[in-house]
């Protein structure tokens, strides 16, 4: 089957040849190849202005970002061979980096495979679809999973926001097997479940394990505060690697369930404190109560959504990592976190140097996390490269 | 006893306010407090123009940073007292992180004691000072640390660039006890050998510390190349992981005998390659010769030295990087790092995108490292941040 072809306007090309796999609607040569012309989700040939081929992206007339490469090589399509091909590329990197099955599989542009996210909790698979292009080929995504694993189960879960932008109907179905309401993996070896129907995006956020990982070298004997706990990601496995006592802040009683069922299970419920509330009114009024923490984690959702956001955005990271400061007891330490793409690693531990200062504390900064390896970035794209942690060790002043 | 005086200009005193601790020569009021009548290292009261006291510094007035602030409390002198106040303190992280005494001790400004530098080899402590202020407390460094702990022996390692600069003589001494030519120490569970007086800088870089042990999870069974390998760092702990074959390529004969001999030490020296040479040339020969490699250690000496040097650096790390990748095998893994200063992250980033690029290559960087946590990054002074390592998966392009 032969494909249209999608012209781009002259010079359009050069990012492309640069290694990024993103084409925007104003980059495309409309007089030529008119964008209207192609249906959301349709295979086309990419040629430059001079007509020389560039590769197969996938269209979606109707967004910014209009066109994602699937291939520099014309012979490639976006099928059932090309999706076990990359899908086995990428799972190889996370045999070798993880013990168990326990991990993002696909991390869409970084694995070669636009639009597609998908989380393993061991023979659960859950996908996460968001453009046209790769909705097109869903089925062959389940297809390819069934030829690589022997899922217990595959649950789509599509309904993530951009799917409105890209015109996509939001749904989350189980189309293979059966789930669990709560779901087993196990990060930094301890047992967890993740309530991967109902919960945020896949159900489990993988990104911080290495981070999570560091924090548990500091936590035993140790009083800890986990805000925007959700289920309990890090203060749960603070539990597991012996904190005296996790309290857990979230502002919903679903997921602070969860976090409590996830202690239960480590044998430690009898050291978790689940506190409902939104975590600046909580921080607030623990100040008020005088309580201290020698680990606190701050780990918002991110403040920061679009760029205009930024100024916003940097004041919310700022205020709820001043009120962790203040809760910390005299030696604490403070593990600040940002998920926002836009939000600058030097910005936030700028924001880390002015609360210590406001609070005449010294600040250092011990360690500096990123995403896990199941998380790769794609050295093109800045945008692939959005998770950052860091453990400070807040002191009095000096 | 009183201190002079030295008065900042007016509105010098913010960055001091921000939590920065160098006072630069131009925002002296020179007419008030002339510079020149301070002795090289002399402590002193410093004073905003509005007569505000901002703390306690030292002095150097023929030094671009002609000041290093000791303290914002005026109480505090640089003194024996303050000395092994903040190494204890310095030490608690230390022992909080490290099971094993090895690590930087002190690490300067990040460690609130400016221009000292102390590396640890069990009870064997290098001292390394680059300062006027800090050398005039040298006697008090070296008492601090036999209140504090029982020294094997304690050697000044005072032959650092920035001494020229400061009017400081270079000099090496054991003050006290006696050291091997080689000095034990561990690092990730690997014993290693140092030339603590007569290698570069302290003689062992424990600043890679994380991202070392990172690769070791890479390299079982592997073909492994370290360039600027200095005394194997990376290379013996990859033979003590398991790596089937390391070469070590380093210009100097003295250092790849200790590397020798370090994987001596691990029984592993018959699994060990040195090549004495150019790293460049021993490259361009290897890709003639058509060897291919697993895992490539690419950690070169700090091409940039200089701000003027940014464009020549980036050119040679581009070189370098570009050589190593074509030495990689078809799925190989790259490690490149630098501790370049003036090397931004994204720069290095930027040179990994364009030599994939430029080979046809796809690049995944699935670990992103910083110095360990006995080099805490000081918030305030980006220049504590100098290190970066990138574990980076390179594959077929696609």
């Amino acid at each position: 089957m032969s494909l249209n072809t999608l012209i781009l306007n002259s010079g359009a090309d050069r990012r492309l040849r640069a290694g990024h796999v993103w084409i925007y609607s104003n980059e495309v040569d409309n007089k030529r190849s008119p964008l209207k012309q192609f249906a959301p989700g349709e295979q086309v040939l990419v040629e430059s202005s001079q007509g020389k081929a560039m590769g197969i992206a996938y269209i979606n007339p109707n967004t910014l970002i209009c066109g994602r490469m699937i291939s520099r090589d014309t012979r490639y399509r976006l099928d059932r061979s090309l999706l076990v091909h990359r899908i086995n590329i990428a799972l190889s990197l996370r045999e070798a980096c993880f013990d168990k099955p326990c991990y993002r599989l696909v991390f869409g542009d970084s694995d070669a495979l636009p639009g597609l996210v998908i989380d393993r909790f061991f023979d659960v698979f859950v996908v996460q679809i968001s453009t046209a292009g790769m909705e097109a080929a869903v089925d062959e995504v389940v297809a390819a999973l069934n030829k690589i694993f022997t899922p217990q189960a595959i649950v789509l879960r599509c309904d993530g926001k951009m799917r409105t932008t890209e015109g996509l109907e939001s749904y989350i179905e189980v189309v293979q097997g059966e789930v669990p309401e709560l779901c087993p993996l196990e990060e930094n070896g301890v047992p967890l479940l993740a309530p991967i129907l109902t919960g945020q995006k896949t159900g489990w956020f993988y990104d911080h394990r290495d981070s999570r990982a560091e924090m548990q070298r500091h936590v035993q004997g140790k009083r800890v505060l986990d805000l925007f706990s959700y289920v309990g990601g890090w203060g749960v496995q603070a539990l597991a690697a012996g904190a005296d006592e996790v309290t857990c802040v979230d502002a919903s009683e679903t997921a602070l369930e969860v976090a409590l069922e996830n202690a239960r299970i480590n044998n430690a419920d009898d050291r978790f404190v689940g506190l409902k509330g939104d975590a600046f009114d909580t921080c607030k009024a623990l100040i008020q109560e005088q309580e201290r923490f020698d680990v606190i984690v701050v780990d918002p959702p991110a403040f920061i959504a679009r760029r205009k956001d930024i100024k916003n955005g940097e004041r919310a990271y700022a205020r709820i990592n001043n009120m962790a400061m203040r809760l910390l007891k005299k030696d604490g330490i403070l593990i600040s976190a940002s998920c926002s793409m836009h939000l600058e690693r030097a910005s936030l531990i700028d924001i880390i140097r002015s609360n210590a200062r406001e609070l005449d504390r010294t600040a250092q900064i011990f360690h500096q996390g990123h995403q896990g390896a199941d998380h790769p970035v794609h050295p093109a794209i800045p945008e692939t490269d959005y998770l950052k942690s860091f453990s400070v060790r807040v002191l009095p002043g000096s």
